[in-house]
């Protein structure tokens, strides 16, 4: 008999969920569990992540022999080496490297597992069923708590030399007197245009202005609170979208000077301000691109839920398997 | 009979450099004309230099029988169009789209031609008989009058939707108050780190002080002159290059963040102050690239003579047509 299923894994910093898929895309079975509930023990979050994979497929009503095989998305995750490396997000591969492919395919008795990281797996979702269908060259930018990217050239993600390319989380937006990003560089996209560094940059332009704004109530701002205001009206908030697009646009406009790609899709959270976000990205991307490019390169949304974009896309590497 | 020759072209802002070749690289006869004596008449430049591949194969001992194609390298040429667009140190296509790879097969009666930029060509030459062999992924960075890039991915050129992919020169170093580059554009790479841009910050930081150096006495200064001067130990001279260096570094540590090479190779004329912009191009690379990548990428000089580098990469894309 055909092996006719596969499992996607898509493993954030606070959950990890699972499907297993038909070759259609459907979900027949989901789950989660916890990613952040094991501190430093590999062991144990894979001994978890293996029961609930097992726990999946039984409730989809196959046996391990239907199942191809597991496609896993994950931050840091290297293509090549089936390795976790150095992930801030992840406490149990936060300053150390787990083969996580490995010990999971051992985990749940041999069943072949690929892995790349999270971006990687999200535009592969994209081209495969989502905004990116009939594109072989663009650009995934994963706008989340983090911001992660998966690049796409001739239709196949580029992993480069050691698997790790597409980091354009951390390149650099400041060049001088950079904020401090997560990764212990300063100046990275990341720290400013993540769901972290839009809230950040309002507590920052709070302190330096005495702008009135509703954001002056709450204590602990989050990326959601400045999008709720600016619907609102509130001009702080609004100005805060303009400059964090502004700063996205910019960098676009330097990732097409490299891989000139038919568009940048956009995925993850703070994505989901695409009303606040998109004409100050455009504006800023084409005034900064060579004239060539200029009004040539999209900037497109992703069109899968966000839950489903990185299982989906996991469980396609698992198909190449 | 097989054709066993090519023909390959490196068309530069003031000369076109033709070579006749066997599959070993070898040149069997070269010729120059000049590319700045045309003006704005594409078809004129184009009759001659149809003309040399004709005269040059005649040298060769060939008949156009025995020639498989031609192979150019040429500034902001396009792989999949075989067209040159906007190239601004080209008057006969600053302003224009060319459609040169058409033209000049035309005017050779009917030999196909196979055209790309200029830095793409030299990547090619660097991998197939440089200092880039054996490698699958790395960037190629012409440091010339201008600054230029052909990005190679798992062993091929990354062209993109359009073809014109590898423009790294046009990347930005400068966020706030950079120079105006050529392209109409601020801040770029080459605004600062080509031939030009050194010699523009020598005259710039001559008039912001009066810090004693010989490049005072010089008139139109150029990067030779700072070199020349840097050979002697004038610490003006010294500091230029090291701040160049820095710059460049800190643009690589972004380009790996993109496309994770194996190592940066360095061409062209400004790439010969080697002893002076590789340590601090190193460290700047290193201090600003990711944990995974610190101490793991290599910038290497290319191998070739310069001349040599752009028309053997042209003339191996002859070989594919």
């Amino acid at each position: 008999m055909e092996k006719q299923y596969v499992v996607g894994i898509d493993i954030g910093g606070q959950t990890s969920k699972l499907g297993v898929m038909d070759a259609r895309g459907d979900v027949l079975a989901q789950t989660i569990i916890r990613t952040d509930t094991f501190g430093s023990d590999a062991d144990a979050y894979v001994a978890a992540l293996a029961e609930a994979v097992k726990t999946c497929i039984n409730q989809a009503g196959k046996t391990p022999e239907a199942i191809r095989g597991i496609g896993v998305g994950v931050p840091n995750g290297n293509y090549y080496t089936g390795e976790v490396a150095f992930a801030p997000n992840l406490a149990w591969a936060a300053d150390k490297s787990v083969f996580l492919a490995k010990m999971l395919s051992e985990a749940v008795g041999g069943m072949p597992v690929s892995l790349t990281n999270d971006a990687n797996a999200a535009a592969v979702g994209e081209m495969t069923y989502g905004a990116a269908r009939g594109m072989k060259n663009f650009i995934m930018i994963t706008l989340g708590t983090g911001v992660g990217s998966g690049i796409v050239v001739d239709g196949k993600v580029l992993y480069g030399h050691d698997g790790f390319a597409g980091e354009l989380g951390h390149t650099s937006v400041m060049r001088q007197n950079g904020r401090l990003c997560g990764c212990g560089k300063t100046g990275c996209l990341e720290a400013y245009c993540s769901a972290i560094g839009i809230a950040r940059t309002a507590r920052e332009w709070l302190e330096a202005s005495g702008q009135p704004t509703p954001l002056r109530e709450i204590e602990n701002i989050t990326s959601k609170d400045i999008y709720d205001a600016a619907k609102q009206g509130d001009n702080f908030s609004l100005r805060l979208f303009d400059y964090t697009g502004t700063l996205l646009g910019r960098s676009f406009a330097d990732f097409i000077a490299f891989s000139a790609p038919e568009a940048i899709v956009l995925f993850g959270g703070l994505a989901r301000a695409k009303e606040f976000l998109y004409e100050p990205m455009l504006k800023a991307m084409n005034d900064n691109v060579l004239k060539i490019w200029k009004g040539k390169v999209k900037i497109v949304f992703s069109q899968l839920k966000e839950s489903d974009a990185a299982i989906l896309g996991a469980s396609a590497l698992a198909w190449e398997l």
